[in-house]
């Protein structure tokens, strides 16, 4: 994966060397490199020899038109002839136009006479859409990778070798795909010191003190990775922003990022620090009504263009957590987002203004906050900004409804933001698959338009028509070795991008998927950890925060349970803001006899989530403060189920250390023994979780256990004294 | 370089398999991996055709008797395998015993009746040394490896593979080998959150957080490197140590540390906080007179042992840069070292007692604190105390005179302490070879007992008859894929090691060895190689701090230039402190005239650093102040001198970019092309560092430039408002 070597020698050459290489690895049956976890879902590794077989007739020329004049399509062909090179174990000929039977021809109608002549359907796929379909063109069968721009190309050429990681036929395929949101992000909460807010997978990817002289490999490897997924944009730095970002230095480092990833359709965004005219500025106030700070703002943003002339734009969190912005100064979030929209209008720029706040002065449930700041700021915005909310209203839990903003500001675009990197999950170190939570939210309905009305179709634009449309996620890279700290987490990232493309792409359709990529094809790896996958975000549920509960953790780097915490400084920064419990039950009430923040969602929703008996066990607690001897469909009461879940939870990662133990013969061992190791230490967290969980919740509702319910090996005092002082990510 | 797969698999199955996957990859002339530096001085790609043919009858069989029992043994047949199956591109064979002609026998008289039986001169060796000899027994010819103890087997079959790599003939080996200094340790600088004071490779390569339950492969591949060198200790944590290192948590993550580098020799020692007892032992003191203290120590060292059975020891930095020590308390620091000392005795454990100290309220030179420190306490240290000591009085300057304790303490052994990491010389990123520094150093002879009396052989332990002898090198690795930033400061922790194990080693014969074994045999790369790495840290001397100016960078991070800076709180992190420039003249006078420290060294030595004559222009101004108009001998005066030195050194930047350009030919492109970007940041510095500093000394001076002299292309006020905010390793 050295594309600075490929890109010296002459592709060709390569090619062939890269062919008898992987023969030669093919038959002595040992991969050419040791699994490490670099190679992400970039794996190609010859297929099992009938596959390869079948595939190579059809494979046989790679004809991509005009290539010498355009960075992508030389992306495109490098990435095909290691692709194809590898899986097949020989690499494609190059050709310069059709020869024969097999061929491949990626070309737009503008590089390819056979594409304008062959009539394709490709008006409707925009400007990143793409066929990929079986066809006889100049009397040779082959398959074209059809699109209306090289982007296109770029996603239909990743999504061929899909195919082929897959062992998908080619024979008669017929793929027409485009994308359903326009802005898919990588959020990076990356500091300039290299570290990494909420990343457990050692420090920043960007070396920013080497920048723009060094251009580290990974930088390509990360286009290439995230272009196979179509995300197309990418935050640089922490959302909790340091001015530096917007100096010419800084700027000069973001620019040499922009060109390693323009070739792959990926454009770079910054986090904007709202009182940047103040700090790197000069000036002395940061006031959207102020003509010198507006005069900043577009003169930054025209020395931005100059440098980095497809820049996407700003993220910018405001207000929030001790975070400057507009309301500083008595403005409004819209005044304080259309500010900096103005100065990147005329460049095409968008801003993402986040809808994460809430008040320490603000006695209103947490949870209703932000919406009830944004909701009435409905029409207020600027064409070019888009709200980014939470995929719930508190903050990443490892279960939340959705968040009733959505659907809530018709006249607003608002793009989902869903936390890739695992800080209310287990860090790096759990198993936690999260694609049935990024599924549960985008299928929520919110009925503001009938039944149907998902979060999926808020987003997507089609609910009120939006044409700017977005989906960001948090990243969870690091400079770790396999990027994301262990395997598992990168099914993660994959995820979030799969989804990104097509938000009713299934979880389970997914994971199956990336199994296959990752680890083969062995129908017992699929199995097996298709079963892990799609169980382990329950099980951190129910470990952690069962029942609707939330916001469980230990202060600051929220690592381990902290139930107990309810002495800081901000009321909603205590646990016990959160679950309320005491002698006589638990949960936080928000139905109209509490906070009422049922009603910020509409009717149906609403009438669901404030019954106790319609809203589900899932977010029971999460709406409702309910005796300890409430009774639950299982028939135990409250206080029985909720040490079941904790147990249950435990019980799950146990099983997934057993199912990943028997995959043992068919896994590599550098990958199977650190992925053991790691459900190791999730068994005994899980452990701690529950036994530290119960044993405070006990000193509270004074119940006995449960039969069957073992006691916490420790006191409660023991489990409050744990301390980590140097947990990660903080 | 996948240990943990290669320990998976049967290893004569792999071996075959390694062989068959090499000689493919020698055929078509790619390399199996690209280069991308990790592999160190492990790389073992096929050697030439005829090469591979010389040594293959020599090499055929491999015998290791007993390996069974011993993971030293194991370690030993994993590196040999591989190695001279990269190497010869075809696995030796394994065998009991000899069988025929071409064997390599690696024996110990324990394990072998062979090696008993032969006559061979062991006795010497110690346990450490070893013998490499071509030999005849059982009938058979073949190579010996013999030594009297599995750790010299190790070093000596590392040894085998050094001659292989650098083509040494094999026929007539006669090799016999023993370090001369006991303690050959690195000091990592590392803390508990993973950052690395003065570290500019990325983050720690210890990745406490996951310790001990995640093993990283990096730390098997970090134990091969240092074997090879004959490096036998490291201490993991930051000489600013933080007590947590020594809580039964931490001490379990180093632990599973000293576990992997067991069978490598190599043992773990921990920087110790002298203040621990009361910040983790719960005492209101941390006086060394206390005996609650001293049952602390006691405890913690028996607690210590209880996990790390061959624990090494304590590193101090006690009383220095606001470090707690025993000063605190009114004790000696040879009363803190012995406190320390006496909870290790018991265990063979020795304390690593810094010198560097200086005191914020002592007005005497700092270059003269530390002897003035210690010198006194000469004899008052335990058996089990080792005083370590900087090259240099000040700290680590591109060049110093010789530290004058070594040589000043008789009855106290003194070790070495060399940084590895550039933290004075351009960080990572500048090409500057340390061998001729360490040289310079090592060869530096102190006179206290007549001539020939070298700092080599004050560590050593030769001039007063130490047993107890040390070096320590302070290490400039991190978690880069390259380890150390760059394939040349590889070359550093390279020659550190090879010196640590023979300090008369030249440093010329270790960077043709260095070259040879990185980039391949080509004599063209060995000639131009070595030039460029033989005037390197000249050159740097000359950009930063030329005829024996010293400490002129910038404040805390130590990046760039700062001669003006004047305003620190402390006299002596003043730049301004070290240079005394004024309208007169230039230099710190050391003499007798000033500061007289030049009375700290033997007389013979004293007299040559007090004649402006006799010390050379290399250490001019560290001795003496002189009138900027001073004759030099290059027949300029002192002013004009100083700018030509600043010249010179961009010059000679400019030409290693020049000679390595000339060698693209010759090199992959990984590293060609990262090199040649960090030498035009290394050139694009050194222009930086001449130009400001030239306008300062000029607005000091207040003479013209000297005729061909350029003037600096900003004025001084630019310079000086450069802020560098986020750069590293602070």
């Amino acid at each position: 994966m050295k594309s600075d070597v490929i890109g010296k020698s002459p592709t060709l050459f390569l090619a062939s060397l890269l062919g008898l290489l992987l023969m030669a690895a093919a038959l002595i049956s040992v991969p050419v490199n040791a699994e490490d976890g670099y190679d992400l879902w970039l794996r190609y590794p010859p297929l099992e020899a009938d596959t390869r077989e079948r595939y190579r007739p059809q494979l046989r020329q790679l004809v991509i038109p005009e290539r010498e004049r355009s960075q992508t399509l030389q992306a495109i062909e490098r990435e095909l002839v290691r692709g194809v090179g590898g899986l097949l174990a020989s690499a494609p000929e190059l050709r310069e136009r059709i020869e024969g039977d097999g061929f491949v021809l990626v070309a737009t109608p503008q590089t390819s006479r056979a594409i304008r002549g062959a009539g394709l359907p490709l008006r409707d796929l925009g400007d990143e859409g793409y066929l990929i379909r079986s066809a006889t063109l100049d009397g040779h069968k082959g398959t074209v990778v059809a699109a209306n721009t090289e982007r296109g190309l770029l996603y239909g050429s990743f999504h061929l070798l899909r195919l082929l990681q897959t062992n998908t036929p080619l024979a008669d395929v017929d793929i027409a795909s485009q994308p359903r949101i326009g802005l898919r992000l990588l959020n990076h909460w990356d500091n300039l010191d290299r570290t990494v807010e909420r990343g457990y997978a050692g420090q920043s990817i960007w070396d920013w003190w080497n920048l723009p002289d060094l251009l580290d490999p990974r930088y390509t490897d990360y286009a290439r990775a995230n272009a196979t997924l179509g995300i197309n944009g990418t935050v640089l730095n922490n959302v909790n922003a340091s001015a530096d970002s917007l100096t010419p230095r800084y700027l000069a480092k973001a620019a040499a990022l922009a060109d390693v990833f323009r070739p792959y359709g990926i454009r770079v965004y910054l986090s904007a620090r709202f009182s940047a005219p103040v700090e790197i500025g000069g000036l002395d106030t940061a006031d959207p009504k102020n003509p010198k700070v507006q005069r900043w703002w577009k003169d930054k943003a025209d020395e931005i263009y100059r440098v980095i002339p497809d820049f996407g734009g700003f993220l910018v969190k405001a207000n929030s957590e001790g975070q400057p912005g507009p309301q500083d100064y008595g403005r409004s979030h819209a005044e304080g987002a259309n500010l900096l929209a103005r100065s990147l209008a005329p460049h095409g720029g968008v801003v993402m203004w986040r809808a994460f706040v809430y008040q320490q002065d603000n006695p209103e449930d947490r949870a209703k906050q932000a919406y009830s700041d944004f909701v009435p700021l409905d029409g207020q915005f600027d064409d070019n900004v888009i709200v980014q909310v939470k995929n719930g209203p508190i903050d990443f839990q490892p279960r939340e409804p959705f968040h009733p903003m959505f659907g809530a500001m018709p006249s607003t675009p608002l793009m989902m933001e869903f936390q890739i990197t695992k800080e209310y999950l287990g860090f790096a170190s759990h198993l936690a698959y999260l694609g049935p939570m990024y599924e549960e939210v985008l299928r929520a309905d919110t009925f503001v338009k009938g039944a149907g009305s998902t979060v999926a179709k808020v987003i997507d634009g089609n609910l009120h028509n939006h044409r700017l449309t977005g989906i960001a996620g948090v990243a969870n890279i690091g400079s770790a070795r396999d990027w994301t700290g262990s395997i598992f987490n990168q099914a993660n990232w994959y995820v979030f991008g799969r989804m990104a493309w097509n938000p009713e792409l299934g979880a389970e359709a997914i994971a199956r998927e990336w199994l296959q990529i990752t680890f083969g094809r062995d129908p017992r790896i699929l199995e097996t950890g298709l079963a892990m996958m799609m169980a382990s975000r329950q099980a951190v549920v129910d470990y952690m925060t069962p029942l609707g509960l939330a916001h469980l953790m230990a202060t600051g780097h929220h690592y381990g349970p902290g139930p107990w915490v309810s002495d800081l400084a901000r009321p909603e920064w205590n646990p016990a803001y959160y679950h309320r419990a005491d002698r006589n039950g638990i949960g936080f009430d928000r139905t109209s006899e509490g906070s009422d923040a049922v009603s910020q969602y509409a009717p149906a929703v609403a009438k669901q989530f404030a019954s106790r008996s319609a809203v589900g066990d899932d977010l029971l607690l999460w709406f409702h403060h309910l005796p300890w001897d409430y009774p639950m469909p299982s028939g135990r009461d409250l206080w029985e189920e909720l040490a079941h879940r904790y147990d249950r939870g435990v019980q799950a990662v146990g099983k997934m250390r057993t199912q990943w133990r028997s995959l043992e013969p068919l896994i590599d061992a550098g990958r199977f023994d650190k992925t053991a190791r790691l459900l190791a230490v999730q068994e005994r967290e899980a452990q701690w979780w529950r036994d530290a969980s119960i044993a405070y919740f006990q000193s509270v509702s004074r119940r006995p256990l449960p039969e069957g319910v073992s006691p916490p090996p420790e006191t409660l005092e023991y489990y409050k004294a744990v301390e980590y002082p140097w947990a990660p990510g903080h």
